[in-house]
């Protein structure tokens, strides 16, 4: 496993370094936006997300280069959604990745511009991209991206999950949510990587699968975590959900019980990956960390 | 002019049409976000920037189908960011078109979300069109749309405009808030019609300028229009900028001098419509509406 993990944490470090040129500091006036961008951005962060971008390419065939600026696109998209949600008409929270939330930090009226301008950010990288190399892998990549933050996805789960606030949810409104809230960025970062990586779209559309599964998987260990964890690992306050009453996998179904759902959702996106051979080990590594890691 | 304003009004009604086929009200669960979408898209409005985007595809001679999913986009993107400004953390603004602002209605979680889906559906209807007809028309009209919105064009203009909120303001400082807040988009409605009418690029460089022109032209009628205006014509309280200690041209150089700058611009503006001899007949009446409104 060490190996996966150190591959893990080269490819988080380049992540990491094409972020931090995709959004420079500057010095121009206002140098405040970026600043504030910069700071949810370059704050840690598993880059799940882009790491998956750039593996799903690989275990296509395709070459890294292609997929970076849409891994890139992608992290700015899930920041941008992680400040809205933070926001005090929102979440309300104080602490993200062990450091004060955005609007904490900048105020409300900058922390709400700063999430628009990284998702303005996204669109231009992929818009860039798309008009200097009109390919169909581009295009098609883009579309999948934006596609699963949308109203069909990542955005309309936020809705749920706001709307339905302090009100008892069933599994299936529940599993709804985190299907779209997590699970659409989860999965369109799969299928847009094997898109860029040229695969076939019965292969795009296995990878979409395996996509849906990891997603409810990551966030139903979300939930176990804010059980389980410590505030040190997590980088924000654990018991969250129970103060704020919410229905949660955990509350639902235990603890127990929904470490078993999650650890079944992830052999059923191994068993997608181990279709792969060779190429497919390192998204079963990058799944099985998913459903172990304590942050 | 009258024949201009009819068609103006034909146009009006139209893009109308287009926006609520793209947004939809939906009775699935939950309804609420899309109400709130239509709720400010759909609440009248100029429709400046979609009637440009198709004006100026149609006078570099393309056809006025082509730009439509684009200009959607537009006006989509233009009304997620008066959603956005008008928020209590912003520019706190209870009227807007003679109704409630969104969040008033809403709520501040639903009108930030409501903003956010604006932005994803815009992005959806230009990313579809550009995965079904990878052209470079449709992929340069997205990338010139997205540039005009974000870090380089709308978005920094209101950054700052937040930014040096209650300071006094120099022109040049006016200038760029305005030349960016508000003309950014409608460069972009120009420069990205000309695209996809397949302008060469000295053509949609000229757009461009004018657009810049417009765009200042246009605020400035409106910090005019707050000093001389009246709230039934204008559909929010008049006379805010004064209450809000802002700087505009009004508080800079008067009423009759800024009319008179805003009339020179649009005089530059109409030089450049001139040069397209017939097809240039269109534009030229929008950019004379446009420094003769009183709303």
């Amino acid at each position: 496993m060490n190996q996966w993990r150190e591959q893990m944490q080269a490819y988080i470090a380049f992540i990491e370094n094409k972020l931090d040129e995709y959004v420079p500091a500057q010095t121009a006036f206002p140098p405040v936006i970026f600043e504030s961008m910069r700071y949810s951005l370059l704050s840690g962060g598993k880059r799940l997300r882009p790491m998956l971008v750039l593996a799903a390419c690989e275990a296509v065939g395709g070459e890294q280069a292609d997929a970076v600026p849409f891994a890139c696109a992608m992290e700015m998209i899930h920041t941008y959604s992680l400040i809205h949600d933070d926001l005090p008409a929102m979440d309300n929270d104080d602490y993200r990745r062990g450091r004060l939330t955005n609007h904490k930090v900048f105020g409300e009226d900058i922390a709400i511009l700063a999430g628009d301008a990284l998702f303005h950010q996204a669109m231009e990288i992929m818009a860039n991209m798309c008009a200097e190399y009109p390919t169909e892998q581009n295009t098609k990549a883009m579309q999948k991206i934006i596609h699963g933050a949308g109203v069909h996805g990542m955005l309309i789960g936020q809705v749920v999950d706001v709307y339905m606030e302090g009100k008892p949810l069933d599994e299936e409104t529940l599993s709804y949510i985190h299907r779209n809230k997590t699970a659409g960025l989860i999965r369109a970062s799969l299928e847009a990587g094997a898109v860029l990586g040229g695969a076939d779209e019965a292969t795009v559309e296995r990878f979409a699968q395996a996509g849906e599964k990891i997603g409810l998987a990551f966030q139903i260990l979300d939930d176990i975590l804010d059980e389980t964890g410590v505030f040190e690992d997590l980088g924000k306050p654990i018991h969250s959900d129970l103060k704020n009453q919410k229905t949660t996998y955990v509350t639902l179904f235990g603890v127990d019980e929904s470490k078993k759902i999650a650890e079944r959702l992830s052999l059923d996106a191994i068993d997608i990956w181990q279709t792969l051979g060779e190429k497919g080990i390192f998204l079963e590594a990058i799944t099985n960390y998913l459903v172990s890691r304590k942050q």
